[in-house]
């Protein structure tokens, strides 16, 4: 089954970006590039949340070209295909049962948070990609907004890369309802 | 120097606690117990905020035995020793510079997240030690609230336990102002 993976950089306090949305203290040292490559190669689909989207479009774009299918949730919009995304107003349900009629690689759910908390609100993430830099914020964006049930994961891999990157892999704990 | 290392346990979307000051979620499973020993025995001095301190004493107490010497923080509640914890309406600041003029082990900050938040805030952080458990708990009380300035640190250790639990150190990046 196509998986749903949420996958992202946060600062050690939870945060994807700055409270003006910058992402300056995000890197990818060198060493880490391979497995960021290896987890691309597993996907062929990137959704997003509208204002994750309006924010990489100010930055230059969004494209990972034409192998990747990007979607972008919002329920303003109308929706269609424009700029090399679609618009789609399905709920987060509604596009992954779409998604999974068809064959296909996982799924990369890029954020932001907003997006995050209604896919784990209706328990459609998979596995989590979590990179965590060494750095305390203090305020910006969080990656897990309150205001979803709980959910246990396992950790399947833990890994430390250059400059203090730490590269964090789970996958949802489906068959552990109580304490893992 | 006696360094200040705020030391907690916290779920992947960072909380120390649930809502009602259940801590049910947190673990430590046996092959990280040798590590706490060793962190342990680098302390002489434990700091914790007022609310922290009512939440332990409901469940229980909060001796480490007569090796540590415990401090609560409050504004409101008179200064001096009680329970065998000593009461202080000190600064972050002047409670350490206080400790400081003695020799003595590192000082465990045990949280909550308002007085790591102030010890952030005066920049008295010296260390971290966080141990983080595989689950998304969705709210929570978190150990990083909002409302500190920017602050770096180097990673030093990176380990991984039983039960996905791992185990982070970092110091603080002093002589790295910019990006780590």
């Amino acid at each position: 089954m196509r998986k749903v993976i949420l996958g992202l950089g946060i600062s050690l306090d939870g945060y994807i970006a700055r409270r003006n949305d910058a992402v300056d203290f995000l890197f990818m040292p060198k060493d880490y590039v391979p497995s960021f490559g290896q987890f691309f190669k597993t996907i062929d689909t990137a959704i997003m949340g509208r204002k994750t989207y309006d924010v990489a479009q100010k930055m230059g774009g969004t494209s990972y070209g034409p192998k990747i299918a990007m979607y972008v949730c919002s329920r303003k919009r109308p929706a269609g295909e424009r700029n090399g995304v679609t618009f789609t107003r399905q709920s987060p349900v509604a596009l992954i049962k779409r998604l999974r009629q068809r064959d296909g690689k996982h799924v990369w759910l890029m954020g932001g948070g907003e997006l995050a908390r209604d896919f784990l609100k209706a328990d459609l993430v998979d596995e989590l990609y979590i990179g965590i830099v060494p750095v305390l914020l203090g305020d910006g964006i969080p990656l897990f907004p309150r205001g979803f049930p709980q959910r246990n994961f396992v950790l399947v891999e833990n890994k430390t890369f250059s400059k203090g990157l730490i590269a964090l892999k789970y996958e949802r704990a489906h068959s552990r309802k109580k304490k893992t």
